[in-house]
């Protein structure tokens, strides 16, 4: 079934990320997105505003999976080297994309904006890509084979995922269940082990937090196969009940 | 002087990040610690907990930058498996550290916790490694060569930077100016690179955002030369000034 489910990467490029000037919101929200269309995201990275950085990033994680999708670097001014980057790794060349240059000549002149030099900028795209529309400021983003190229600004790269969605080859997206377990990691982990021996299909993960009374435990089950899941789940729900009633639970780890 | 600055990556492990079911924090924290310490962050990723994975970017950062550091997989559970993959990373055994043993075996016995197998494999550290404490639960992080071994529960990773920060090469601070320009990027683009042509150890990015009254640019300098810095300071500020008594300044792009 897995040969089946469409693959991702995220590249986040930008100086500001890793500056700790900007606190990334994006990668959260796409791998959202993802889940919900029953795509795997599988991996993540963020590159500084570097073109051989943005270049290697981009060569490797687009040969390796179905999609990937970037964020940053596709404004007006000189540290916006995104556009230029992809072209260099698909080794085309970029010019003004005249779809791209009429949409943002029509905004400019119905906002009363200059469209100058550095405003057109927005329209150079490289030869062969797609436009993705951006209905926040007009500035296309685009497609390049399975390369999405879109703004950093969250709220337009969020309005770009809804234009790409339709583009995209569909998975089955997981099944998700949460037992919130009033007891650590520590005192669930064996059996939690054992049921996730008796269920491959299933991914089982643990992972603790500070609740009111003390630290507890969210016990994640996910899978596409919801029969196999409802059975590991009532399998972790009957052993947590069980350590809680034995007073057995005793928080964090 | 640049040679003389400790450059390093961050590599977020763990199925929750990329499912989107946890949303990291841990990124913009470290981000920032290093920025004050002057070393400077150069690339950044996640992946999910397959130890393949993990030795393969262990391997590849551990490489290229003077520190990396990992969050997430050192707790008790089944699917926390950095430990192991380091060592496998580093091609040395793991198993259980005399010391790291005795302090969790000691905390158990404090706070009246069973000191069972799970809880103990949390003593288990590569061959070679020195012990990272922790104080808020005790069970240990590790340093291997370079790399920084953290837990992901952001309280705990930045406990452990604390822990860490004394190991640590520092660099000369980069100093940073911002200007909030209330016009857009492509009102202040073209003067704004020719700042940057004429200074070239001051890094110049522009950042847009929605002020209250329209969109808005932050203009941010950063350097290690401060006299550079503060002359094109000086310069971007009279552009932005310039452009807005002249009402050319009139928002987003």
């Amino acid at each position: 079934m897995s040969a089946t489910i469409p693959t991702a990467a995220v590249l986040l490029i930008g100086d500001e990320i890793l500056s700790g000037r900007t606190k990334d919101r994006n990668l959260g929200y796409i791998a959202d997105y993802l889940a919900a269309l029953g795509i795997d995201l599988k991996e993540a990275r963020v590159v500084p505003d570097i073109e051989a950085e943005i270049v290697a990033a981009v060569n490797a994680l687009r040969a390796r999976y179905t999609y990937l999708f970037t964020t940053g670097g596709i404004g007006p001014t000189h540290d916006d080297i995104t556009a230029e980057s992809v072209a260099a790794a698909f080794d085309v060349p970029i010019d003004h994309n005249p779809k791209a240059v009429a949409i943002l000549t029509a905004y400019f002149a119905e906002i009363g904006r200059e469209a100058n030099e550095a405003r057109m900028r927005m329209a150079r795209i490289p030869k062969g890509a797609v436009l993705i529309e951006n209905p926040v400021s007009k500035a296309p983003g685009f497609q390049m084979a399975n390369v999405f190229v879109m703004a950093g600004v969250p709220r337009i790269m969020q309005a770009m995922m809804d234009e790409i969605a339709p583009r995209l080859a569909k998975g089955v997206p997981m099944a998700v269940r949460n037992i919130e377990f009033r007891g650590g990691e520590g005192d669930v982990a064996k059996p939690l082990s054992q049921v996730q021996d008796r269920y491959p299909s299933v991914v089982i993960g643990s992972y603790p937090f500070q609740a009111p009374d003390g630290f507890a435990t969210n016990l994640v089950l996910r899978s596409r196969d919801v029969a196999a899941l409802d059975k590991a789940l009532a399998e972790v729900q009957a052993i947590a009940t069980d350590l809680v009633a034995e007073g057995k639970a005793r928080g964090w780890s």
